[in-house]
């Protein structure tokens, strides 16, 4: 079955990958499927027809069949789960493979969404120079604590993983910031990432439609 | 195999059920599944012992034999799936079950730890009056969609799932703000979780821990 997955028509990030659509590309490329996508305006995405498919109005969505999934971490759960190459076969291997994925986005991303939020959002606000200070002491905390678990092993368990897979396109949203840099080690680990060929065809068929003249 | 998990010795909350332990007292209840508890103070959570269990120093920790958990996502999906009960036998609609469970904690959570963090940790800041608002409002924009897609039904897709745990453990977070009384349908949705027998054992668990003399 034929798999359609929905990105945006033009990226705010003008192609730097950091949209959720990369996660899931490099998802499918790990496990060799391949797929279709389908760009969703910013008008389009808060429309019926979007909002039937994804009830918070992003992207991406995941189509396949009768079957309509969105969150990222579902759906790269979802390609991991039915392929192979993204979670280790051990039973308790693969549950901690899971505990990573579920780390990346409800304890290390959030703080990096309210950094986020606290620049694009209140950017122009009175506070907002007093305030960003405090808001990347809260995105150190876990990054502290993530660089010393990680230590210097390349994965965060074992062999590459979609908790790996996840975690690094977390971390990958804090590069502008300068705050990855001050973690040499999950700066490396980051690179080991994005170095994988799984990943820069991610990466490069993101950047083809965000460059593609219109 | 006996279930050993973490909680607060004595939680912030003072037992109102709001701290982690109770969505993974909650899952165990839903699948019948006895388990243990060791207590740890705040000091014992940053410490090495603690921390080779869960690296970012938090609780509940899920401990079977010798697999070790952290993330309450994580746990409460290796319980799912190794259980009946919180997750559908058909593919597809388990598939869309684990999506609610992503979506309760990487979309709905997100700006609702936002909120707790401008209470909490910049309460007392020059900018927190007129802040707030700003950060309420980010908290509507999910609610608002998921009070859309709920409708009238009683759970999220069919019957009641860890996806629903989850999003009703959540959602939970924000009724002393009064943010969660503004949607009836999404209050009802709650109300329906805590009426569970389950959900009644979890929170008296952990009240009890929470009201013991020490």
């Amino acid at each position: 079955m034929t798999i359609t997955i929905t990105a945006f028509e033009r990226s705010p990030d003008g192609g730097k990958g950091l949209a959720r659509d990369t996660r899931v590309r490099w998802a499918l490329e790990e496990v060799s499927q391949p797929y279709e996508v389908r760009l969703v305006s910013f008008r389009a995405m808060k429309e019926p027809a979007h909002l039937a498919l994804h009830p918070f109005g992003r992207i991406p969505t995941y189509e396949e069949g009768e079957l309509v999934l969105f969150e990222t971490g579902a759906i790269a759960f979802h390609i991991a789960e039915r392929h192979a190459g993204l979670l280790p076969a051990d039973a308790n291997a693969r549950a901690r493979a899971i505990t990573w994925m579920f780390a990346a986005l409800n304890t290390v991303e959030p703080p990096i969404l309210e950094l986020a939020n606290a620049r694009l959002l209140e950017g122009d606000k009175p506070w907002s120079a007093e305030r960003l200070p405090l808001v990347k002491d809260r995105v150190r905390v876990p990054l502290n604590q993530l660089s010393v678990r990680l230590g210097d092993a390349d994965w965060l368990d074992g062999a590459f993983s979609a908790g790996d897979l996840l975690m690094v396109s977390v971390l990958l949203r804090l590069r502008p910031s300068g705050i990855l840099d001050e973690y040499p080690t999950l700066a490396a680990y980051v690179a080991r990432g994005e170095a994988r060929p799984a990943y820069k065809r991610a990466f490069d068929a993101q950047l083809a439609v965000n460059t593609a003249k219109k």
